[in-house]
C-alpha cells in the first residue's frame, strides 16, 4: 500500500542530489503533492500554512498547525519528534503569521545558518505573507526560487507508483462510463457530475477511489468552446455535445481522461473536428517513445493540425502523478514546441487534444505511462466523439 | 439566480470605500471567492495565475489565461473589453511569468501610475512568483498588504445571498443524512464519502448542488482525535465513531455541518464528551445576537468547558459564504477570545465544537445566519452523538 521506507529514503536522496546541483543548502517544501511524495503526509490541511524543511544534511522538519500535527503523526513517515505544531494563536492574525512561529522553530532546530535556501515560487499555498515572514524571521537565509525542484524529482515514476497510476486509470475509465451513461435529454449537468463523482469515489474492483484534485468539468453546447467550466443545473438538450474532463484518483495518484459526448447526431463541423483530434492523438501515441524529445512529439501533432489548417496554441498535455486541489498537473513537462525534455520510461503524461473553437469544441485525451518501447495506455474509452441516443 | 447589476455595483462601491479608508489607489484581487463576489466569474481556472485589478476610480480589469477568457465572457458580468487573456507562451516557464504579461497589460491600460496598491498577502493562488513579477513589472507601485479586504466586504450577506445560504444549508442537512444512512459495520469510508458527495451534488428540491470547497472529511475511531483526515478504504468497525464534516454548496455558497456518528453503543467517555459539546453549542446559539462582541460569545463556550475542566485552544467557528477549494472559511471573523468584531444581522457563521482529545474525539456544528434578534439555523440534524445500529 505505502511505499517502502527505502523508496522514501531514495526520494529524499534524489531531492538532495538536485538541491546540490542547484547549490542549495536547504529547501522549503509547501506543495502538498511534494509533501506527500517526501513524507506520505495526507490530510486536508494545506489551506493553512505548513512546510517541510529539507536540509542538505540532517533530518527534515515538518511544521504545521498544532491541531493538524496529530494527522501528520498518523499519516507521515516523519519521526514524531520531527513533526512540530505552531499554536492556534498565530492563525488568521493581522500582526503575526504562522511562519513567524515556523521561522522560530527552524532557528531553534539549528537551521538559521547562512546559506542558499530554496523555496517554491509557483507552489500553491506558499502565500506572499508566508514568504515575507520567512524573510523577516530568517534573515540569514538567501531565499532562492527552486523552480518546482521536487516536482521534477517526481517526474519518473517507480514500479510502486506505476501500479497506483494503473489503478487510477481504471477508475478514470469507469467514471467516464458513468458519465456517458448518465447523459440523456433533459438531464441536469449537476446530476451527470454526481454520477461521475460516485464512480470516482467508490472506485473499481481492488482499487478504492480517492478525491480528484479537480471536480468533473462539463463544458456544454456553445460553452464547449472553452475549458474549465464546471457544472450547474443547466439541462442538456438534444443535439448538444458535452465535454467531460475528469480524473480517476487512487491514493492521491491521478489519471485524467476527456471525451466529448453528443446527445444525438452531432453537427457536421463537430464530427469532423473530433475525427481530426482522434487521428492526431493516435499519431502522437504512435510517435511517443523513450529517447525522443517532447518538442518533436509535439511536432507530430502540429503538422497533423496544419494539414487541416488548424492552429492550436495551447499545449497538448503535461506530466501527471500525485495531485491535490487545485491541479492534477505536475507542473513539469509540457507537451509543446519548446519543451526539450527527453522522454524516459516511467514518465506519465496526460495527452489532451482540447479543440476549443468558436461556439463549439471537443476534448479527447488519454493518460499514458512511458514504457521501454512506447506508451502504455492507463485509460480506456472509445476514442471518438461518443454519440448517445437522445431520449 | 444571479445577483442584480445593482448588487454587483454596490459590492464594488463598498470595496472602494474600504480601499479609500486604507489609503489604497488600487487593489489586486486573486482569491477566487473575491473574484466571484465582485464579477460573478466562476470556472476552475484558479490554479493558473489570474487577477482582477480594481482601481479606486475607473473600470476594473480582469486578466487571465487566454484559454480561460472565454469562460470569463460566459460567466462574469465584466464587460468583454475589460477581460484580457495572457498568451499560452507565458505558462509554466522558468524565465517569464504570466504576471509579466499582466503587468504589461495593466501598464497599457494606464494603471502604471505611482500609488499605493493593495494585494492579498494571505490569498491562496497569489504565488510568490506572481508577486515578484508585479514588483518587477510595475515598479511605480507601492505594494501594500490589504489584509483580506474584499473578504471583509463579504462579511454581511444580502437578502439574495441569504437565500443561497439557506439552500446550501438544506443541501448540507441532506448530505449529512446520506452519510449517516451509509454507515454500517464493515462499510468502507470511501463508500460513505461517495454517498455524501452524490447527495451534495444532486442537491435538494429547488436547489441543485455545487462542488464544496472541501471534500467530506471522515476522521474515524482513534483518528477522530484529529481533524482534516479525508477518507480511505478503511472499513468501519462496530463500536467505532466517525466524525463527518461536510458542506452543502449551492452556487458557490457554503453551509458546513459536522456530526459524530457511533456505530453501535459509544464509549462512555465519548458519549460524555458529546453531551458537553451539545450543551455548550446550545448555550452559544442562545447567546449569539447582534450587538454582542464575538469574543464575549466565545466566553460562553470557554466557561462552559471550564466547568467540565476542558480547555480547547482552537476557535469555535468562523465566517462562511462563497467558497472555492481549498477552504470554505471566509478568513474574517474567528469565534475566539481575541476577536472584537461586533455581531451584525446578515453575518453567517459555522459554529463548530471540535473536541479532539487523545485517541478519541467528536465534532458537532451548525451553520447559522445572524437575524435581528438572534440566529437562524441554516442546517438541521439531530444535535447529539448519533448512534446507528451495528449490523
Amino acid at each position: 500500500m505505502h511505499p517502502t521506507r527505502e523508496e522514501h529514503d531514495e526520494r529524499l536522496a534524489r531531492t538532495r542530489a538536485r538541491m546540490q546541483r542547484s547549490g542549495l543548502d536547504g529547501l522549503v517544501v509547501v506543495d502538498p503533492a511534494n509533501l506527500h511524495y517526501l513524507t506520505g503526509y495526507d490530510a486536508w490541511s494545506f489551506y493553512m500554512p505548513q512546510l517541510l524543511f529539507v536540509p542538505l544534511v540532517g533530518e527534515p522538519l515538518l511544521i504545521m498547525r498544532a491541531m493538524d500535527a496529530g494527522g501528520a503523526h498518523r499519516t507521515a513517515q516523519t519521526p514524531p519528534e520531527r513533526i512540530l505544531g505552531y499554536p492556534e494563536s498565530l492563525v488568521h492574525q493581522r500582526d503575526v503569521h504562522p511562519y513567524d512561529g515556523a521561522a522560530q522553530q527552524l532557528r531553534e532546530h539549528g537551521f538559521a545558518q547562512r546559506g542558499r535556501i530554496g523555496y517554491e515560487a509557483e507552489a500553491h499555498f506558499l502565500t506572499v505573507g508566508a514568504f515575507h515572514a520567512l524573510e523577516r524571521g530568517l534573515p540569514e537565509w538567501q531565499l532562492i526560487d527552486a523552480h518546482d525542484l521536487v516536482n521534477w524529482v517526481r517526474l519518473v515514476k517507480s514500479e510502486h507508483e506505476l501500479a497506483l497510476m494503473r489503478s487510477a486509470g481504471r477508475i478514470a475509465s469507469a467514471a467516464m462510463q458513468a458519465g456517458i451513461d448518465a447523459l440523456s435529454e433533459g438531464v441536469r449537468l449537476n446530476d451527470v457530475a454526481a454520477a461521475i463523482q460516485y464512480a470516482q469515489t467508490t472506485g473499481v474492483d481492488g482499487a478504492e477511489g480517492d478525491y480528484p484534485a479537480i471536480v468533473p468539468m462539463l463544458p456544454t453546447g456553445e460553452s464547449a468552446d472553452t475549458p474549465h467550466l464546471t457544472f450547474s443545473a443547466r439541462r442538456v438538450e438534444a443535439g448538444e455535445a458535452v465535454s467531460i474532463e475528469l480524473a480517476g484518483t487512487h491514493r492521491r495518484y491521478h489519471a485524467p481522461l476527456a471525451r466529448t459526448v453528443s446527445l444525438g447526431r452531432p453537427e457536421a463541423r463537430l464530427a469532423g473536428l473530433a475525427d481530426i483530434a482522434a487521428e492526431g492523438l493516435q499519431a502522437v501515441l504512435d510517435g511517443m517513445r523513450p529517447g525522443r524529445v517532447v518538442a518533436d512529439v509535439h511536432g507530430i501533432w502540429r503538422e497533423h493540425l496544419a494539414q487541416h489548417a488548424i492552429e492550436k496554441p495551447s499545449r497538448l498535455g503535461y506530466s501527471i502523478g500525485i495531485g491535490y486541489p487545485p491541479d492534477w498537473g505536475e507542473r513539469t513537462v509540457s507537451i509543446r514546441e519548446d519543451d526539450l525534455t527527453v522522454i524516459e520510461p516511467g514518465m506519465c503524461l496526460h495527452i489532451i487534444a482540447g479543440m476549443w473553437m468558436d461556439g463549439y469544441g471537443c476534448e479527447l485525451s488519454e493518460s499514458v505511462a512511458i514504457t521501454a518501447t512506447g506508451v502504455e495506455l492507463l485509460t480506456s474509452a472509445p476514442r471518438e466523439l461518443i454519440v448517445v441516443g437522445a431520449a
